[in-house]
């Protein structure tokens, strides 16, 4: 569609009186015109969340810069300015199990989410012949000594200056280093509903509990194993009929569409993560 | 709780620049507080709304007072003032039936309503011993000539200084005159998946069609039945081994879930009627 | 509903062959007429189990005795056989805390429960008067010491015959021999997606990790808190405006529902336990 | 998987006595062993359904041959019999709406679905390069006189001996003519919740309404457009933010999700249909 380029601006930090009328009244004065806002106020820890997006009336790159400098300086907020022409390059890791590489995919290329599915990873060769179907570049990078494994990866990431990773079933956990050092948001999909079912196995552990729905969770890795913050998560019934081929199979329609929403939400500038939770604008 | 009472608008008309800016300068410049605003435009009709909740600085009978007229003269929106420590009156309308009856009366109880639940009028008498158990004044309005036994219910709204009328599984079927004279809004609910099933019998209808799910729906009463605009909606699965009794069960659940949140959100002055469809701030 | 007495019999032992072809020849072989039957067997485990429902062809409670030893003698299967016209008596258990009271209480009154409320057993006297008006014995036994307190309950459960005790909210832990000795089933709601969030407060443990869905859980209670088989589990969605009160109160809906199914599926027979998990034959 | 191979029957026909001991009991003859069996009665029309799966003693084609001469001859009831190890060819008819024909594909080759997917069958030529790179036969048959049109997919349908057709969102109605002559089920899948929205552009009709969730409906394809035995039905939460695009978007992953499930019920023999509604085996 031809739809008009606007700004997107999310913004958090302590709550101070009349942060709505500044920044809305920042938009006015400038003869821009809003198109969504949502605030939320965290009642306990006293912080104020906002995402707004508007219309520019002029210089749409420099009304963002100088909207930023305005919630920085002035308003002493953090914010991300974003615009919704923005395609951001988006890493895709992955090893072997292929049903979220393919989803995530034709995802991309069906126009679901704003960014470029830019380059592909993975510790194994197996799904090369299918990245280059796509067309999209494909990198293999073994497992080997560790330093030289993350090592590798980086320079894949800084070349393509990737502002994304999406872990697609990516069996490798990825280090604290590795995490500060490639700056840029990490996004992986766990099965099961954590914190229910953290760690290996989780379809084999729910069976063995009895449980009557198996879940997904979305979340940002961090250097705690699968206690990053949560930005999606949903469930599926199972019964007593139910081996865990069933329970794996039902889950990854689960893991497709709940890894497929959590990186829509981030790539439409919808997410502010505090306190190890996520304010999700959606 | 003892949490301060706040001022919530709903406005709602032809958008304009700088309308955002408008309303949050003028909350500002009350040294009043915003709490939450949600805003949103309707793209194709160009319709602007907004539900906005703010702490008052002064006295908040004025402040809303005033609100209210700085939006409908200033700036020529609908506007609805309330405060949240409003509780305004409601009348229950019932026939024999009684699962929605029992349930709204104890989520009253429970607090979970922002509103009063002043009577209960019914065509039969068979509630209304269940009524007196729970305090509740009941009315017994037997089905006579049409427009006697309207204007005794009419009587009995005034008398109440009723603001909203819930059909809680009500059998009759309320005219264009009785709607236009309550001059409240009134909350059905429907048991079937709008507009799948309107009229009478649709659990039966359901089972007859072989649907995998049932629904419930709640919409405001209009002239047109089970044409009125919809607040809410929920489904249930069903499969080849229910008979009409278990979906009758089923749906029982539902009708009583969907029924109250969409009480809930009208007394929470969340809900915004245009062209026949609702906005639902939740 | 005038619908003719059926036998019904949960089996379940080692698998052998011909267990369907004996059992359904035996009902065959009386002139009897099958109503419905499912069986599953455990891939993993090699044990069969069955859920079977007949129509008698002669004296009901004599063909009932002569099934159960047919099957516990010729086929050396463990078997519970019961007639659809059963009552059993029930017990529920409540300390403050009322929605699971009320609902449980207007589901057995509605018909919607092959059994009868029996008594209610209570920590404290809040809900004494609620449950005279509903007609239902109310037993009040505060805290004591602990043996004497357990032995006042376990009066109050033989006197009443009770075969089922429910636990509708109710704040006691019931001890390892407490739980022998009623030697009856005991059904607890407990308010999270076991096993996420086991012990106390768990919509605080949600709302501290930031989950998006709450969840609920019905269980068999046994000596291991919050371990014991899981009958029945729900969950619903929030977001980053709940705060812990909207948790309570989406959680209140979610208890009733999961509390109340599970609470059917037992009564009716469609509940089998092994390895500390349920089959339910629904 | 090296699961061994079994036979499952799907049976129905007029209710007589003892159907479930005949049947077991020749399979018990045979020295056969049942794996899994469900039977339902409907209660109203008084017609027996029984799918029952077991693993054969002897040779697996002539115990199935033999007991479907025995359940048609001697129980006199309509039987349909297959091995676990059938793999039926598969028809997928698209147009250029290419979600659901890339997420079928894609199950296929993972191994979901007991059945072979043998051809691809378009009135466009869009997605002819898509299929070869899967791998799949593709025929465009472009739209043209009618009867011919038909003729020519009749052709293809006979040359590949297809045992089923699935309709991906394919836009063109097929005649009675034509479903008469391919003599094998044709499922659909239809983008909304059925009854409601039948017909063309059902996320418009269900924008214009302003219905609270959308709904896809997989349906046995009828000479009655929209009107064929229901088979599976999803449905997904909307808010009056999502304009039509998003219904669109959200209603891709409710198609793919509720076609596949009745593609692969279907190919499980797990479907019977009478009265034009559908008993699923699940």
């Amino acid at each position: 569609m031809n739809e008009p380029t606007t700004i997107i601006a999310l913004l958090y930090g302590p709550d101070q009186p009349g942060l709505v009328s500044r920044v809305s009244g920042w938009i006015y004065a400038q003869g821009s015109s809003i198109v969504h806002a949502d605030q939320h106020e965290d009642p306990e820890a006293k912080i104020f969340f906002q995402r707004i997006e508007w219309s520019p009336s002029g210089k749409i790159q420099e009304e963002a810069a100088s909207f930023e400098e305005f919630a920085t300086v002035d308003l002493k907020m953090t914010a991300r300015v974003a615009l919704s022409s923005d395609r951001p390059k988006v890493a895709l890791f992955v090893s072997k199990i292929d049903h979220c590489f393919h989803d995530t995919i034709l995802r991309f290329r069906a126009g679901e989410m704003s960014g470029e599915l830019a380059c592909i990873v993975s510790n194994h060769k197996e799904l090369a012949q299918e990245a280059e179907r796509y067309g999209i570049k494909f990198y293999h990078v073994p497992i080997s000594d560790s330093a030289e494994f993350e090592a590798e990866q980086l320079r894949i990431i800084q070349k393509h200056n990737v502002k994304l990773i999406v872990l697609a079933r990516y069996m490798q956990i990825l280090s604290s280093n590795f995490l500060d050092a490639v700056d840029c948001p990490v996004i992986n999909i766990h099965h099961s509903f954590l914190p229910a079912f953290a760690g290996g196995k989780p379809y084999h552990q729910a069976h063995c509990r009895g449980v009557k729905l198996i879940g997904a969770t979305a979340h940002y890795a961090t250097a705690d194993l699968d206690e990053g913050p949560i930005i999606h998560q949903d469930v599926t019934r199972i019964n007593h009929r139910n081996v865990i081929p069933d329970l794996i199979r039902k889950g990854r329609d689960l893991e497709k569409s709940v890894f497929a929403q959590a990186i829509r939400l981030h790539l439409d500038n919808r997410i502010l993560v505090y306190n190890n939770k996520t304010v999700v604008f959606d």
